[in-house]
């Protein structure tokens, strides 16, 4: 996933953006980076942990002067999880500094690395996102805007970015829009952020959705909007409403938390089933069990409670209670489920390894019986848009029926929403299945965006990196 | 209030004590630490932080061998955050080794330390428990049993002790119970902990509550109970079902999510107004605003979402944009708020700006009317007996009518459960004032236990430590 | 050993402190800590590492204000490292605070720690240094001069003291003067310090060496000396010349770096050896070399260098290069060395492994011949006053002729000086051993503190601590 | 200066690297790393400190495997001591791996730069090694060697590389040998270091210098020498004699250590004086001094002692005692010097201050006349081939005549080495003006390798770097 961020023309550049990051911090825990400029020179934190760790200090705040920063949350999506693939990458370019964080995958980035390898330009990351960075500095055009577009037009991908030169700010939202952008204003400021949350975090105002093949060029003069690309169809990824996006954004125009509350309407409409009470698995099933409950009018309870202290390293401290695992992050409350016909409501199973160690929790914890319900349809392909996925041999629906899987995680009842379904709750007439309204490939395994690295062998990144480094 | 855990008699006490205190994680996130016992020696580490921090690492665990082991998790009660306050405090004694961690608040433990140094011993700590050790140490009893119950009818207070000694783990609970403490068995070992939730996290089985006045040793022999004190009327304190146990948890045979539940119906029959929507003040106000919702029959939303990942240090980089705060950790949905009249439910006040701020945020996300309702009394009084209270100057309710509380956070309207309402949601008939059910003395002022330092003039705690340590 | 140092009256206290502690860093280089008072409160930095790493902050220096401070280098005599043994030790007693750091060792501190935990007074380190705490707070005398001498009086062991109470600084120094203590003075400051150079590093002037036996009190009203204990010879432990003090450090009158000198030029004389150059183990050698060399006529070169980057943690990465040890600090140079008869000069000789190493070194570097010299007669007992010395079963000379450890140090020659040699060369006739000038036990295992816990079958420190801490 | 090492066909590759880079720890102490390749992959650890500091966890070394490593000492030349300039530097290339550790400082780093900049290639460093990588990658010749031959063609400066690819350990000197770098073997490993100290600490044999001008490959069939710059005189840097090789180490067939005896023989032949004690700076002045004494028939005694417990940061807490300044490092013994003539001899004068206040120290130590001889040329051009010095108006001897510099540094009398004096300690007979036997331009101006990035107006590094991080 990942979040970006970015703010012009404000005196407070990179202590908004440390806020705009936090509020993004779903999307990404891995990581976290700003880069800010000040008229002369450009200043960069970059650190692994989350944003309150790494920016919490003011003295880290006040070592990023300047009226422009651009910040990004990191979410691995690939293995390496050093030091060097921390955004906002920079790079001194011929023309000045140039610095840029992106949200999204690109699928011919191997293609393109081993081209540029072979043209003698070194990397200094693993990141996909170096590739642009080497094709803006090939570039024989003349203008910093077309040597951009000349290098977007040579990448494949799902990409947001927001980038920082010596007199602008430029965000681009690829031609199919998959990952969310959106651009705010505080006071005489233009701010651009994956979600509308991290305008609310510092009172900015929404202004609108940056549009799928949008070029935005942000100076002191305002803005400069371009479309460069050629035009296709529209496809936002749906699990940004289904997973990803926080409940309290706006995406594309939609609530997330208006969404997951009708998708929970539609499955409890396709799924129904005699139960006592509906739980969902907290944090993010909570709004889809909320209104699977309003419509098959039955109680909802938080039978199932989280622990928020988790941090990112946790104890798993001795072979005999590995096994444990789950509980250090949920618990179930005896209370709401004993001897209760209990509906579970969760978003999505991906390996079914977690589903089966919360139907056992339940179990244990007296439900009579369990209809888990899930808020997607049957997730049978890998993500290549930017979603760090499992290959198709562990997605449990990809190589079960839903009956199979149904005795794999222990369940009396699994039912899934269908996939007209979750496109009506969406406030579709159904897919449209010449032209999708969404990015769905996890469920239909139609790809949108040409695979060319998976499809030119490419796909490995086993040998990206020669050298393995400890810090 | 202090989480505190002991086991007995089991081959991974340590690990499993990590896991408890990470499950009691709530009831204090300063410091954590755990001693352990091996039959020849204690081991002991302690630290600032969170227990998934302190403990996370599988070497920490393997230098803590043994089969018995008792944890704490500290909440700061009094200013001093020092190291050597963390407990489980150890000390040499002439029988050996003794280990204590303690729940709640001794209140004459200055006027006993003043002795206690007038005698000669020296402190190594600020902790009040400390004063419970040098009394034992000092007591000329013959047996360690004979030691400690002289000991502990020397202090006054709210406390829940577990403690190790070479042979035997001992529970203890005050006589008025005023902190909860309940017994479970995994296997043959046996454990103690504030909540229940402990034993679930690792599958232990609850056995029982331990009484008010209780003293239990554990060995190898098992169990043997006794009831050293003069017995009181039991008093547990009613916020650990307000606020401070974990809603999965099970307080002296309650249910503490129902307990909220019911809590929150109540105060629905109690303050009724015409509205479209209850929104909680996430996460401790969710079960009474769903009480509250079902009682009221209007639907329960989702409309302040909260940010987890905040961690203990947090950005507040510089003083423009200081006054976010709240927003950190809060954001308001527009979708679920704007236009309605809603429905505000939390579980307190206490200085009041936290609450305006809240109320500040849910009216700029376009709510019509805000009515806002407590799922608690006005909170009048300090509290004695283990939390961390501001004196009475700065209670909002202690120095405002509701109706001036109601401009100061400036709601429509603000309503809290009466007294009577609350015990009567807690399947009484309402508040015994000849022997009350609960200790409540932040509501009414009418404490149970003797506040001997505050009326000896020995409250102040400036002198009590002539120290400052930089580590 | 240790380092001691303290400063009344000074706007600098701490800061001087740390400087004098920097120059006294050879005494103990485990760890190292001040505690400063301003008039109305202590303050504390204590931590592992050498004084430049611990006090390099200026923040850390400004967390200790006020007019008055005391420090220690810790040298480890017993094997615990931890946190809570770290100097100066502070306790706050009935009349206030009070703060000490001592150089030495209590012959009698574990029989006395026995017979205060039966008392039931609880330690909160291992030191030895804590039983002279609990002797003063227990003490019934009603002045805390008397108090003092109360407790010293039943303290049998080496010791030089420096503490710290409300309103004076106290030094003493045990009656037989065991280890060196010195008055210094900056403007209207009053300092003691465990060597003269530490008053050179802060520009202050040597007033006079604390003689054996005298109690110093310094206060705003200047000093007031007495002599409370019976009166004994003055007997400075002989290796404060040879080893222990710096070479630029003033002891009891004596300068070191002559004392050195001095012994290396009679360690010549009486034992002469054809041989073309002198070198020296450095550091400590160096002096003695070089008066070996004058001596005897030779060139003095410097044919081992000693690499000084080494820090307190060092590679021995494999087992297959672990071998490599001496290697790291000490590196023979061929060219000095190669087709030469040389004279190897060091200061001791202990279990005999190191000069092994060493000895192989220098052959390999080309030496023709090697003749081990001495600095220091044979040693054949272990220190109990303050020296960490390893048991006599370790000790070569106390197990071996010294043509036994000639060849197994592998050496064409050895000798090592005489005792009356070593006492000629302090300026003494010899020995005079019916009242020996100089404490000698290591040489002569005459012990003139009795050493009370060994013979009462209480040295083990074994039980000492029933608790292992990490952190 | 900076100090390299490379190790090619050995179990403990990595091991040796860190041991022989703690044996060239005095060349560089801000920064140092190792890269190792195990026939597969490539692997590096690089951090600011001291080696012993940064590799002595046996973790760390075990992360390094394989039977190749290279490994560098950084010493700040330019004023970016950040993370990403420590090396050895690596890429990724399109024949594979490529890591290069470098001593020495190039002369047109800045103008290539610029250029390869302006083609489009992004830095990473602000190094000037990383020049040769760009080059490397650029080079269209077929081969790795061909391509670093036009690499290395292109570049002018002092240099010494020591290089890791796939198949070989390559080592380059440059032309002129201004930098030291010999041969080393162990078993069947051959070794590279900057000097031979490294090879003693794991005892592998020197075997030979490498030439100036002399390219190595080293692989699995043994070594590959060739020449393929232009031949011109050789000029070792004098300097490396006076001050900055170890004195145990052969320096281009000359030992340091009697180099520098000598230097002090023909300074006290040059500039004798009626004194009665010769005391030197330690510890690099030592040898020196001692030279002299012997030439003088005076005492030589060490009359300033040096604390060795500095560490890279120190103590200069508050403003009132940061004037203190050199007595953290030196303290004149009293005894050494009072009522004394005293020759003192040091390696060099660069601004005056720090010998400004040795001076006064070892005044207020009571000598009685002061004699300051300096055992190199007085020291009037900036340095551009490696070694940090200021710009010419901070060379004190650039600015005034020695009678002034006499008077500015309070001695009684003041006296260089002349220049052929010195050629004449090292062997020769003096300079010959035709052609130098020794790059001295500090002292001469006379500067052999042209100074491009100067002449060109592109010395300024103000704007290599736009980015400012920190970490």
């Amino acid at each position: 996933m990942c979040g970006i961020f970015g703010i012009y023309r404000n005196v407070d550049a990179a202590a908004n953006t440390a806020l705009g990051l936090h509020a993004l911090q779903h999307r990404g825990q891995e990581a976290a980076g700003i880069v800010s400029f000040n008229g002369e020179r450009f200043f960069a934190h970059r650190d692994m942990g989350l944003v309150g760790e790494i920016f919490g200090d003011e003295e880290i705040i006040r070592a990023l002067p300047g009226y422009a920063a651009i910040g990004h949350n990191r979410y691995s999506t690939s293995g390496e999880t050093v030091a060097r693939n921390t955004q906002p990458l920079f790079a001194h370019m011929d023309f000045g500094g140039f610095a840029v964080a992106h949200n999204g995958n690109l699928t011919n980035s191997m293609t393109l690395r081993k081209e540029l390898v072979r043209e003698g330009r070194i990397f200094q990351s693993t990141s996909d996102t170096e590739v642009i960075i080497h094709l803006i500095a090939k570039s024989r055009e003349s203008t910093f805007k077309d040597r951009l577009i000349w290098a977007l037009k040579k990448v494949i991908g799902a990409y947001c970015l927001v980038m920082l030169i010596d007199d602008k700010m430029i965000a681009v939202r690829d031609p199919y829009g998959v990952r969310p952008l959106s651009l705010g204003k505080l006071g005489e400021a233009y701010i651009v952020a994956s979600e509308s949350v991290a305008f609310d975090i510092i009172g900015a105002e929404f202004v609108r959705d940056i549009e799928p093949g949008e070029m935005l060029f942000i100076g002191n003069d305002g803005l400069e909007s371009s479309f460069p690309f050629e035009k296709v169809n529209k496809r936002l990824d749906i699990f940004e409403y289904i997973y990803f996006s926080r409940p309290d954004s706006i995406v594309d125009g939609r609530s997330v938390y208006e969404a997951r509350i009708n998708i929970g309407r539609k499955l409890a409409e396709e799924s129904h089933v005699d139960a006592d009470v509906v739980v969902s698995v907290p944090d993010s099933g909570n709004p889809s069990a909320m209104g699977y409950a309003r419509e098959a009018n039955l109680p909802f309870e938080m039978g199932i409670i989280r622990n928020h202290y988790i941090g990112r390293t946790f104890i798993e401290p001795t072979d005999k209670i590995r096994h444990l695992g789950v509980k250090l992050k949920h618990n179930a409350s005896r209370k709401c489920l004993e001897g209760k016909r209990v509906v579970l409501v969760d978003d999505s199973i991906v390996r079914g390894t977690t589903s089966r160690k919360i139907v056992e929790m339940v179990r244990a914890a007296g439900a009579k019986e369990i209809h888990f319900r899930v808020s997607s349809p049957p997730k049978t392909w890998p993500c290549f848009y930017g979603i760090d996925t499992p290959d198709r041999s562990k997605l449990i629906a990809a190589n079960h029926t839903v009956e199979e899987v149904e005795k794999l995680i222990g369940v009396d009842s699994l039912k899934y929403i269908s996939l007209d379904g979750l496109y009506q709750a969406m406030g579709e007439k159904g897919r449209n299945n010449d032209a999708p309204q969404f990015e769905d490939s996890v469920f239909t395994g139609d790809y949108p965006i040409p695979l060319v690295d998976v499809n030119g062998g490419n796909h490995s990144r086993d040998n990206i990196s020669l050298i393995r480094e400890t810090t």
